[in-house]
């Protein structure tokens, strides 16, 4: 069997050879695709189970649409590894996720096959959109389909895009690819025999020659077509017992249909392909199928770090003597404090286990708010709660808390409402890559009237800057990245910070070379403090003449720490500021202004993220990439 | 008739006192409200349309429900003129828009009926249901009502909010104000038998116990509730023809119901008040309903300026000798650039008249897409279009693009596609208050890589920044304000102007004293820079010994001209910085860190918006507010 896989594999290069396979060899595509998924998958970590249930809509897509004059549309783009190894890139699949390796995701900087950025959940359908639209425009006969999952769907852009999906003349295709049986729970014999008829091209046929020869009498305007074919949907819904919200969105609806069944999926997609005007097909997979332990536990084996492909053992590290993650301080603490007050409310939006919100929703599940995908609500609603006197911390990556910016502002800080923005995933992130770092937050919150925004150096700040949060009325923001803080014994007491305080954490003066000189002096937010010590270190190794360097950790960036910045100015002649964020309007850019206000005339060196998107890799190959790591930051303070 | 009018209103200080009144009084209590509003906005100008439309729901509103203590969120809230009047601000209209005046929307600020923001659109669900569940966490009995317009519920904020009404115990009420008959077409004697039965206390009370009944016996789990909930709503489905979206969403769904039939929204809203769960009423009025020209055109009518309220005559203003809108400049720009080359796109949601791309849509109708109230879609469909070798022109509000930050990031800019944002309504807009003004655009865009950023000062510069805008590739964005630009001869030659370089437009040199100094150089971006030639010459005139000023146009804060900067940091000692958007991390900003880059030692003073939300008011009195007008410029460059 791993021979035939292997040998199956290798007569596809691209699309082009797959579609010269007959029907019968496709189950066997699948099982080697899935096969290779897993054996990858167990040694270069990724995200798994997704792609392992689209292993069948993939080869059917690309078997039965001319990929890549036909576009292919992924949303979250994590679905998409049968589609790398189709489209010319197995080979290559061991470095997925590395620096300068393939894509986690799908782009089209990587392959022409990639038509699209599919980082940000649920853009799919307006892109695919937006390529049909322009494809007829044109002339074209091109197709476009848009993968969309069944959780992504939920996100407020996927239903606008498809709410205008039947207002100008387009072919699209949307799959809902549906993973958690949620949409629809009666998939039963009728619906089956509704999928057929629906899929029959005879029965399509019939209804769209009624409707052309009526059309060529006059006999049938838009609105009475629009009512036929409501009145055929409203058929299906009365056997079905349910509303379809597509079809009230006057969507042509099929489905839904098995998912894993490939010659099935080929056989409907070639009757629904041609159909004119938007479509979508509902299918049902399984998240992890084909993979037991994943098939079990689908959350787990999302991105499952590496494993045995053979007994699904999955190889953990001995976490007991690292610090924390930040996100399970955050957790922990929320916890602590909502015991503390019953006004405390949680609230995310499709990602508790990510940010360990899911620690407060076994602790308080009346109190928590799980609302998908959905960032816009989930700061809208949190303003609402918050005008009843609430208190929530709603807990967003920042990356993903670009689409709920114009909340923040109306929802939340105009009416100076006491919400907490807990943003995980703040700077640089790793193998996700540009899509997913939160390089963006500083600039943007820092230009919002009345925000308070600080960021904790590690495990200790982070918990008294949630208690301080609580403490103090209005919005704020409290970002921090990914990963481990530094201290293994973390669970300090809570206390209230002053806000708006920054700390002197070392003047400099240096027990060894007590005579030694300090006119230069680091100020950092956030965890990267912590490099920036180790940069201190490096520096005062590797200098000529003994020399000390100040290191202040300004805590917050808003509101600045004037006092401080005064005592700054008047003490030092060099200043570098250190920030996991871009250099454009962050931290470095508020000491700037600040020391213009206050006429100071020595020198300011920024470092931070630069102005492009920054590539994948480990965090600290990406530090260095941008001049961030303790070693770059050492040549400055050294030069 | 006018003096009961005046009489009944002077019996109603607030929704206690109306009340009191019995139910016979209330067509005559809506009579007087939509005269008082007609009369008042004649003289004191305002969004009109609108308001007539829910004169009778508010009245309702007020009447059933127990408010301040019940909560009313009104979307988008031109529509509350009535709320307003009827809640102790009668007296105050006259002030309505003005400096210090009533507010235009309502705003907790205000007043406690005022429950929440209303100036941006779709956000009044996902505010609500946080209230709604506030109230329940707390075993309070209140009700929660959220009102929203037909065009608003097709915002993605608002589906999202829809999808997750549902998910936590609550008795939200959406009131669905459909002004355009646009939902749903088949408003006929069986839709409103339909509501009879359904609105019905006897027929909800069977359907109530029965469920109760058997949950008693545990009979029923939720998922057969829900089953039958859908099966009821079939047979509705079935009867009517159509697909019910918010059934489809299990919300219980009531109506179509005359929205102009005060007595019977009474009734209505009694009737369903007390049901347990979220549920939604369908109503339907006329947008500008009792007054015969508004109800005629609308879309005049939104905002019609001052007019006569007895013969409907709008007085308009003699417009012949003033330079034209910002907008209409691009509107007809945008036309003879699609003229030239077909790849040429116009994307707007919602707002075509509002920035003129109506001009394109009479044009080119193929090639011009109001997607609605769909700002993210707007981005992302344009991003898909552009995929597709398009150019679209994506026109939107500076502070309604706030919405779509992300799918520009994302979609369009981290892609490199060639989409030119156009944001109209930049800085600040006068009458529209804090929900309005474009303030904090410059910063977040300026943290985008890749994004070129440009504003023009005038109408020649506008239509030029169009040209090469379309003849330059990459992600583009050109702001622009409300109102009149400069030149009433404004049809200049399309030409392409240098990307990333600002213009001279003065070197200080004065004929009149030729010796005199020049030390300080202007730097401005936008139309501002017309106000910075106003404060040079006012400044002129203010001083004791002759001194000439410098004044730069940067035309582009990114990429930031580094070249003119390096000249301006050689010749001057002080550089004043003059943009319409906030202070936090603009155009001063990025002046200040090239200044640190090239180790400028002189002084950078910045004008712009402060850190504040800023109230309504005319521009000018705002820009005096804000230390933005001539005078004090000219106070700073003579100081």
């Amino acid at each position: 069997m791993q021979d035939n896989v292997t040998d199956i594999l290798k007569t596809i290069g691209y699309p082009a050879d797959l579609r010269q396979l007959p029907e019968s060899q496709l189950v066997d595509v699948c099982t080697a695709v899935r096969q290779y998924i897993i054996r990858e998958c167990s040694a270069h970590p990724g995200h798994f189970a997704s792609s392992l249930g689209t292993v069948e809509i993939t080869v059917a897509l690309h078997y039965v649409f001319n990929t890549p004059d036909d576009r292919i549309v992924w949303d979250v783009g994590h679905q998409a590894y049968a589609h790398k190894i189709l489209t010319g890139r197995r080979e290559r699949f061991d470095t997925l996720r590395q620096l300068h390796g393939l894509k986690g995701f799908p782009t089209p900087v990587e392959s022409e096959y990639d038509t699209f950025a599919a980082g940000h959940a649920s853009n799919s359908i307006s892109a695919a959109l937006g390529m049909a639209v322009a494809s007829h425009l044109d002339g074209r006969k091109n197709k476009v389909v848009a993968v969309i999952g069944d959780a992504s769907i939920s996100g407020g852009l996927a239903f606008e895009g498809l709410n205008n999906a039947t207002t100008h003349p387009n072919n699209l295709l949307i799959i809902l690819n549906d993973n958690r049986m949620a949409i629809d729970k009666n998939v039963g014999a009728f619906s089956k025999y509704l999928t057929r008829i629906s899929t029959s091209r005879r029965y399509n046929q019939l209804r769209w020659h009624a409707y052309k020869t009526m059309r060529r009498f006059h006999l049938m305007g838009d609105a009475l077509r629009r009512g036929m074919i409501r009145f055929t949907n409203s058929i299906k819904a009365m056997v079905s017992h349910q509303q379809n919200i597509f079809e009230g969105l006057d969507l042509r609806y099929f489905g839904p249909v098995d998912g894993h069944d490939v010659v099935s999926l080929v056989h409907t997609l070639r009757k629904i392909k041609d159909l004119n005007g938007p479509k979508l097909l509902h299918i049902c997979t399984v998240k992890g199928k084909g993979f037991e332990p994943a098939e079990k536990d689908a959350t787990i084996w999302h991105a499952p770090g590496k494993f045995d492909p053979d007994t699904g053992e999955r190889l953990t590290e001995d976490e007991s003597n690292k610090p924390p993650r930040f996100q399970d301080v955050f957790g922990h603490t929320l916890v602590e404090l909502a015991e503390q007050d019953k006004r405390i409310i949680g609230v995310t939006p499709a990602m508790p286990t990510g940010c360990s919100m899911n620690i407060m929703m076994e602790a308080f599940p009346l109190r928590s708010f799980d609302v998908g995908i959905a960032e816009e609500h989930a700061v809208t609603f949190s303003g609402g709660m918050a005008k009843e006197g609430k208190i929530p911390f709603c807990n967003i990556y920042s990356s993903f808390m670009q689409r709920a910016i114009d909340e923040v502002i109306h929802d939340v800080a105009l009416l100076n409402l006491h919400v907490v923005f807990c943003l995980d995933r703040a700077g640089l992130v790793g193998a996700d890559g540009p899509t997913h770092h939160g390089a963006f937050d500083l600039p943007v919150f820092r230009a919002i009237p009345g925000m308070t925004i600080c960021s904790p150096i590690d495990e200790y700040a982070m918990r008294k800057l949630m208690y301080t949060a609580y403490r103090n009325d209005g919005p704020w923001m409290i970002r921090y990245p990914r990963g481990r803080g530094s201290r293994v014994d973390w669970r300090c007491s809570l206390e209230e910070l002053p806000v708006g305080k920054g700390v002197c954490l070392s003047d400099g003066k240096r027990a060894d070379a007590p005579a030694a000189p300090v006119s230069k002096a680091v100020l950092s937010l956030g965890p990267i403090g912590e490099e920036v010590k180790k940069a201190i270190r490096l520096a005062e190794a590797q200098q000529k003449e003994p020399e000390g360097y100040a290191h202040y950790d300004m805590v917050f960036l808003k509101p600045l720490d004037r006092e401080l910045l005064k005592d700054v100015f008047e003490k030092y002649e060099t200043i570098v500021t250190v920030e996991d964020g871009t250099l454009n309007g962050g931290l470095g850019s508020a000491v700037l202004e600040e020391a213009s206000a206050q006429d100071y005339k020595g020198k300011v060196l920024r470092v931070g993220i630069p102005d492009e998107f920054i590539e994948q890799g480990t965090v600290s190959e990406l530090w260095k990439l941008c001049g961030m790591d303790a070693q770059s930051i050492a040549n400055i303070l050294t030069a």
